[in-house]
């Protein structure tokens, strides 16, 4: 298969504003009243060392909104959806400190990522569940062929 | 006024799991089944620099919800709720990757806090309502009588 990059249905990325202020910035996330706000569930944040990858995952519930307040991280999200206009697309995002926005992920999508900071990167979830084994899905890195370079 | 340090009424601090899984943690913050959950209006972070000082604030309507995944902060809290039984008290709580907790703060107690790592800390409030100026009100940091040290 050939690994498109394009942008896959439900998926929406929001630019976030970060204030500055004395002795430190204020950094927004998520409101109730965003568009993107499915209800709360669940806040917990992953950590993704350097090169490290956690691949793959995904939710039949879920809705995921991402943020990366410190360090960067690469999505890749890959949809396999039978009735979804971008059926076998793959999608990268690069979030970061410096590329600060909200990465909303519908269900039903596989979603991998990558620490691509020398440090390790804090991911936070504001999810619409709290963490739930059984609506989610996990294949192995190999089982969908997408190229993650050299690491 | 003597610097009393105890425990304020309404303050809760709970322990957190952090799950190592390979190439980074989970490190819990907030469901809404919790206790301390109190509705979903905001997500937002702080940042503060080493030894800055940001104070003082207190919200008439907000309950805070903080967590600290990156760097290590001081809080100080102080009550002047004029029934409250720790009337004049202050209490401090640090809070860092390595102590790992949420600490949940009422309305109407003054709050500040400091960086306290050498690198800039991050601080994830998931509070009941939306940021709302209406209902903050601010104090210069000397006019609550509390030793910071030397910064």
């Amino acid at each position: 298969m050939d690994q498109k990059v394009n942008s896959i249905c439900g998926i929406s990325l929001t630019p976030l504003r970060v204030i500055p202020t004395k002795g430190g910035d204020v950094m927004h996330c998520l409101k109730a009243t965003d568009h993107s706000f499915k209800g709360f569930g669940e806040a917990y944040f992953s950590t993704i060392d350097k090169d490290a990858i956690k691949a793959w995952k995904r939710h039949r519930e879920m809705t995921l909104n991402l943020v990366v307040p410190n360090g960067a991280v690469r999505f890749v999200i890959y949809d396999d959806r039978s009735n979804s206009s971008s059926k076998y697309l793959f999608q990268e995002v690069i979030l970061s400190s410096e590329n600060y926005m909200r990465l909303t992920i519908p269900p039903m999508v596989w979603v991998g990522f990558q620490g691509i900071s020398n440090n390790r990167s804090y991911i936070l979830n504001v999810a619409d569940m709290a963490h739930n084994e059984d609506e989610i899905e996990r294949k192995e890195l190999s089982n969908i062929n997408f190229n993650w370079g050299k690491s």
